[in-house]
């Protein structure tokens, strides 16, 4: 049995996921997203990312980590508040000893509705549907999941 | 009397310099530079560099960070790279209850060297003379030394 870590890093909303390959699939064990609030400052919001994230892994112990590598947006400086985010995201699973896997946006994609290109919605609904959950995840919850399942598809398989 | 943290964050090398302003002007209390073994993960280095800095701030119990800002240089992976590492660094400050000031580049050399566009040597020369070094001072730690003196210029002054 394996337990995964997916996080989505964002610099609004941080998504995370706990997810477990077992006999008869995937099981969703936890997930949620961090939204610091926007009155502190950019700091603090590392801050209160950085110690959420320790709170999921020291409560779930996840096996391995998997998060999505850094593309450049239209936007650099989305990129470059996003990478602030990822590099507190990568020293609280450092810090836990645990092993971090990147996957480029497209090859989550690929592996979760089996098209590079997916739309955010296709995710979505795909992941709810290959982890079973009641209603649909947010975006960010969602990207979390699928990174989670991209990272347990790849290493079964692998 | 202030005790300023500069720090110049870099995935190779991250200089760090402990200035005090007192009575007779700059006091070098401390400066230096952590480079992580390269051998290790992207994760680790930034746990690295992470636990050197908490271990000054600790020792050294600085009243503020002074820390350039982001620019978007030509390579924007080194902009990348460098904002994980910029992160962390926030990260130790923010969890020692820190206030970060952060500086442009041209705010720096203009303050340090009279000269937004100031070379490197420039600033290393004109930061050991500043700060009464014996020795010309690294390009890393040179910069860390910088921008904590742009810092104490500018709340003095200001």
């Amino acid at each position: 049995m394996m337990r995964v870590l997916g996080i989505d890093p964002g610099s609004i909303v941080t998504g995370f996921a706990i997810l477990e390959k077992g006999n008869n699939g995937l099981i969703h064990v936890h997930s949620g997203a961090i939204r610091p609030s926007a009155r502190e400052s950019f700091a603090v919001r590392l801050k209160g990312i950085y110690r959420s994230l320790q709170t999921v892994i020291n409560d779930f112990e996840p096996d391995d980590v998997a998060i999505e590598g850094v593309f450049l947006a239209k936007n650099p400086q989305s990129a470059i508040k996003l990478s602030h985010v990822r590099g507190v995201t990568m020293l609280a699973s450092a810090e836990a000893g645990l092993e971090i896997y990147e996957y480029s946006p497209r090859a989550v994609k690929l592996a979760v509705v089996g098209y590079g290109q997916a739309s955010k919605q296709q995710v979505q609904k795909m992941v709810q549907a290959l982890v079973r959950l009641k209603e649909m995840p947010s975006p960010d919850t969602a990207d979390a999941l699928a990174v989670a399942i991209c990272h347990i598809h790849t290493t079964i398989s692998g």
